[in-house]
């Protein structure tokens, strides 16, 4: 699936103030930048490669003057995602964990699994382990929690969800990663382009680790799974700011956008069907 | 400096857990083991090397059966403590930070940094920006919070910590990463041992970037900075716990001991006095 | 049904201390003091009437000097709990609500109903309104939340207890009220002796303010509802503890004890069966 | 001082819904109300009579039928501060507070002093007792927590004032009552009419009941403590909101307005200096 997409930022910069941007999705086997264009006005040089060795984002820095910048990024990515028979899907107990992944099963700032093992036992203690089970808790969260724009603020977090019961994208990610969590299940935030949002907007969702893969999950069903592209993964929302802000700035405008790509030999966009296949995305 | 050290963990294990530990210390140009054992009892075979690819942390995993499960661990360490001149240790802004710091400056699960800016600004948004800021930071901690066994448990965060007035090296130590980050100061979470403690145990200091290195920080002033020996850093107390389980377990003891090795050609334990220098760490 | 009843209080008061003292029952229509002896060691003059006007609580408070105190309380008490068919409670609507009841449905510091409102509204808005609605909170709350001695401390609120689920009677109760207040039904919190508790202690329920009337509730079914004796009752907790210390004191003992009157043409203790009945309290 | 007050609220209710408002001053010895009006439009009839019997907060109930709603209240308001000696205004010792005054002395929903007594101990506990001790707290308050328009919301309590250091009106009078509490000074919230405030709107202050009586503080320092009118008190917000809402609605407009009447004889407007004198309201 191929997609044209972008976004524009624009800020008033009141101080001296530096901007770390997480705007720029994933390259690799299953998501390939065929193109993209990065400007910034004023025109600001930016360090080459300013990833985080451990990770795939690809963060990059600018060091901003007082007065307006401008970002302006537009990409083609095709993704490919990964369709695999969710029954097959197993959890990896902590007896077999790679260590690397240990983080993703530990609470973080917005994610305080610690206090949730209970709710999450008494919830999903029965279920049976897999991907089956990872499905059961976003559908929990969907019946559950009221998608309410506006209802949360950068503070609120998966404890404060599981019991106010409404939230946006990112309130729902967080929940369902801490309840993951939770079960020992490793889970990490998503921060994405994804087709289909109204109004059009950043999305979040997550990812949890099953059969030694990351296996993509969104509890808001607000779109395809696959009809997203991933930006960056983290321990919660803290890590996949699309903007992480040193400074004294003020928002002035923010667009974003994402098409599928109509070409022949092209799946029409028509076909962003729900699908019951599990999609996998490393 | 060197010192034989060491710890006895002693368990039951009701159910088939996963333990993993984090007990041996670090081993870099600064700190050398020159001998170790690691006694499991039962014998269990571990993994060679636990270690997480970014960080010096030894982990090591157990995977029990039902019964007794005995760890016990001995170390000869030598540390090479760099003393550093205090008044020329500046901080980074975030314009100049490496990416790979990035994290640590982030909120996370016990240290709430979002949440502490305003505090932070208006104690110390005034003081001079480098090591002696920190050392501000740590000494408004010693003044207005009080070192009281178990004040605290395991949900306790920075957040509460500044409000309550109350806890232990570990609540002492969050609070300290937490208004460090709130100032854009990156800092971390360090466990070790450390001489001098009464009774003896773990305990849990912090490390704040510096000058582009990391500098060691302790509010509590129970031991001299050169008096301790690092076991592993990261976000909060939840990547440095010295045993995270996995499993239904229940812990029949602890003892941790730590004492100078009096050699000819070292210096004699009782020059562990408050020193004035900047200790850097790695 | 009568009841032996009391407890027994030992502190040692280190500074001049003032102690308020909440531990003897109700005396009205519907739990009559037959007789009571109140000791106080050393001797210490109480006002005669504690009371505060709007309630029946029968407070007495203690200006303690530095030593020991001793409080020693005893009573024989007849209960005459009014039985009523549940199926004919009803809520009383806001529209109609007394206003003296108003406060019982705001939150208060250990039940925190406004935040609790999406949850209430999706685990119990579609029960049938009246007493049959309340005893599906009470279900709700018995078969979610792990009756475990300790896992809470004076701090812990309703809203923690809707997310961790494990708690003692307190927060049972209080989270039995906030849920009520969630739904629009006034609750209140009682505090009480309660025959059959092992190991005996003072115990904590709750009432609903239904069909102009207080009726009983108690979550944790430790006891049956017509074993109890009600002492106080507030907006929450903070209200009605058996004892309010300002100052510096040890509790060094504490004992409290409730047992029925075997007489000719009393009920034996053998009937305290569970009833289906709805209990009016007042 | 003689003011023209009142309000205009305006309403779409969506659902038959119940309203009750607080927004009518007190009618006692220190505050006496000349004439006042009260249209609600559509006419809907109101019980004459609406208070709790232990409180002078002189609510009314509206039970409204779906459409628009319009509450329309006008009043003239004389107001006679006692201005006292602050200098001989002394602490109640709870040894000696009258027990109907206890409620103010414990933790509520937005004031939890349970909390702050470590914080409030090390920030004024050695300041001498009395009123002044209590204008050091609203000192504290003033010069480090910032008045800052939408900051905050229904949630926010004074524990998170405490800590996140910006709010409006009434996280101000939360936190002053919180920090009173735990120094075991009884503290109430007020609601009132101010004059002066820009834009107009209702004002939140509080009271500290010392020397057996009850003194106002406002530590936002917004308008002169004698250019207030009181509407009501309660433990704190949730007792005294200006409309408790059950029921489905939206608020289309709030106008409220206060004017001193100039007459001769009068105290013209100019001179509503602040005053170092202490204020007791009742």
């Amino acid at each position: 699936m191929k997609f044209n997409l972008g976004c524009l930022l624009a800020y008033d910069i009141l101080q001296p103030s530096t901007l770390i941007f997480n705007i720029r999705p994933y390259n690799n086997n299953h998501q390939k930048i065929e193109q993209e264009t990065l400007e910034i006005t004023p025109q600001i040089e930016i360090e080459a490669n300013s990833s985080q060795p451990d990770k795939e984002n690809r963060y990059f820095r600018v060091n901003a003057n007082p007065g307006k910048l401008e970002i302006n990024y537009r990409a083609t990515v095709e993704s490919f995602p990964l369709h695999k028979e969710a029954s097959n899907i197993i959890e990896i107990p902590p007896a077999e964990l790679p260590l690397k992944i240990l983080p993703y099963v530990l609470p973080s700032r917005y994610c305080q699994s610690d206090q949730l093992i209970q709710l999450a036992d008494s919830e999903f203690g029965t279920l049976l382990p897999g991907y089956s089970r990872v499905q059961g808790i976003c559908n929990w969260i969907y019946e559950k929690v009221t998608y309410l724009a506006g209802s949360t603020n950068s503070q609120t977090s998966a404890y404060d969800t599981a019991i106010e019961r409404a939230g946006v994208c990112r309130d729902f990610a967080h929940l369902g990663i801490a309840f993951c969590r939770a079960m020992n299940i490793p889970a990490r935030f998503v921060g994405g382009y994804a087709y289909g949002l109204t109004p059009p907007d950043f999305h979040a969702f997550f990812e949890a680790y099953l059969n030694n893969e990351w296996y993509l999950f969104d509890a808001t069903r607000l779109v395809p799974l696959t009809a997203t592209i991933r930006i960056g993964t983290g321990r919660d929302a803290t890590d996949v700011s699309f903007a992480t802000i040193f400074g004294s700035v003020q928002m002035q405008q923010m667009k974003v956008f994402i098409e599928p790509v109509s070409e022949q030999n092209t799946t029409p966009p028509q076909t962003f069907m729900p699908t019951t296949d599990a999609i996998a995305t490393c």
